[in-house]
């Protein structure tokens, strides 16, 4: 079993590369939900499901995030009626949120629920929330405490960040299908996405048991680098390095993951910063084709780490 | 002050027609709240809905109910959920329950938020729920007893009727707005719209005050029959009072409305079966003109049983 640490956009788009490799028994996709947020009265999960519409097949290439072939007319009517909409939710997508908080409401897990819609949506490969508990990113601003979903959607990233904290991590525990991935003894290796370190990758490590467990490994961990050419492909992983005076560069990212990884993924733009273990080879994703030579190459190289 | 009691799409196309007609200061449009529900988590209001979007323009003039142009993407993706879709909501409307839900959670009353939706949509008469208060259509059949949505969406009317009763009605109040037009001295005349007599007319009469205020009336009121050659031009009327044994005639509706109205407006087609005080016309409305048309000759009737 092949282990995928994810966020949102790039973390999905690498899990998807490794889904078109990996047989379904063969990968398991734990994903970020500390971006999750209520809103509107709805349950809304950026990350797991901007996973589960890439494994899908049914996510809109272009924005990332979303359906392919979205419309937007329940948005632009609550917009007319004084509504919040600062917050863009698809009109299918509304349906996940409605459906998702209505059973939540019940008392059904979250990952349960997302174990079944993926399976409605024919996603094969599991797709585990990292918990069920409710862990809540807060970032710590120039401008004071935000909330996840605040500071990047309604602020844009602008404030200058001075901390990262993952409200609730202390109580929650890791999801049951998390639980058991960590005790069966089968993980060949774990891939860290090139999803935020500090936004999307650090809240799965804040879950009690996770970062430990990957420190005492007995199998081989990389991460892809998201930064090309010491920027970001998409968010601010760059912007909130600089602010918190890490270098945004693979030794900045390898820093970042030490003890963590024993292998970094990085692109040819950042060769010239590479330190330690490095797999210098081209990051960007911009097909379907990038995501499998990446997953491929990804796969091999994490192999090659297991037998040195 | 014109006072319309309504339901849903033959009330409104009623108060639509009568909109035309009167100026905003000289019509209210008292609205059956007894269909509400709660559906997806959402806070659904079909008739004060119907009413405003019929009034906005906005109304599907085939359907009835719902929004012109209206898409049903978010209803289409929560079946492949799994989630109920037995009560199609468009996308459009979906904001309506949405931010009403939010609104009425915070504590607002339904009737504060209607009045903005209705400013907000263009809507220049007053159009206001019968009460705040939870007033419930429970419709008890051959099957046992049904919430208003269940027969009607659900069952499609299909189980027989033996009683209608409204939870609540009993505890509730008139909304504000209807308090102060009971209590203003200034109603000219009401105009009862062909809505369904026992399922969209009764609960506004069950509402604490509106049945004695409308007993004691020193102004005229008439109905319109909802039924056009003995059947209901939409909906169950027809089939309700043949299994309540009411003849589903004119003399049916005014012996149902008796010491109610001073006059009941019916169809051609229901002439041979005229009683008591009655203005016969065509009733049915097709078109906006023959909303306005019918509107007309109702106020103009209303008008002359003043001075008898």
């Amino acid at each position: 079993m092949i282990i995928a640490l994810a966020g949102g956009v790039g973390g999905a788009r690498m899990a998807h590369g490794l889904a078109r490799i990996l047989p379904p028994g063969q990968l398991s996709v734990v994903v970020n939900t500390a971006d999750d947020f209520t809103h509107l009265g709805l349950h809304i999960c950026p990350d797991p499901d901007t996973v589960m519409y890439t494994l899908a097949g049914l996510a809109d290439p272009e924005r990332g995030w979303g359906l392919e072939g979205e419309t937007f007319n329940a948005m632009e009517a609550l917009g007319k009626l004084g509504g919040e909409n600062w917050f863009s939710l698809g009109d299918r997508d509304l349906a996940t949120h409605m459906e998702r908080t209505r059973r939540l409401t019940l008392g059904e897990p979250l990952s349960a629920i997302m174990a079944d819609f993926c399976a409605r949506l024919g996603v094969q490969h599991a797709v585990i929330p990292m918990s069920d508990g409710a862990i809540r990113t807060l970032v710590h601003t120039e401008e004071g405490d935000l909330p996840f979903q605040d500071y990047f959607v309604r602020h844009r990233c602008r404030p200058a960040v001075t901390g990262i904290s993952f409200e609730g991590a202390g109580q929650a525990a890791p999801s049951p299908a998390m639980q058991d991935l960590m005790q069966s003894g089968k993980v060949r290796g774990v891939v860290i996405c090139p999803s935020n370190p500090f936004l999307s990758i650090a809240p799965i490590l804040a879950v009690p048991g996770v970062r430990s467990w990957l420190q005492g490994r007995q199998f081989p961990c990389i991460a892809i680098s998201p930064l090309i050419g010491g920027k970001a492909v998409k968010g601010p992983a760059a912007k909130i390095m600089a602010e918190m005076q890490i270098d945004a560069t693979p030794r900045g990212i390898a820093l970042h993951y030490q003890g963590l990884i024993d292998g970094l993924v990085i692109d040819h733009e950042d060769s010239a910063d590479a330190s330690g273990q490095c797999l210098v080879t081209g990051t960007l994703m911009r097909s379907v084709a990038d995501r499998e030579r990446l997953a491929r190459e990804a796969l091999s190289y994490l192999e090659s780490l297991r037998t040195v």
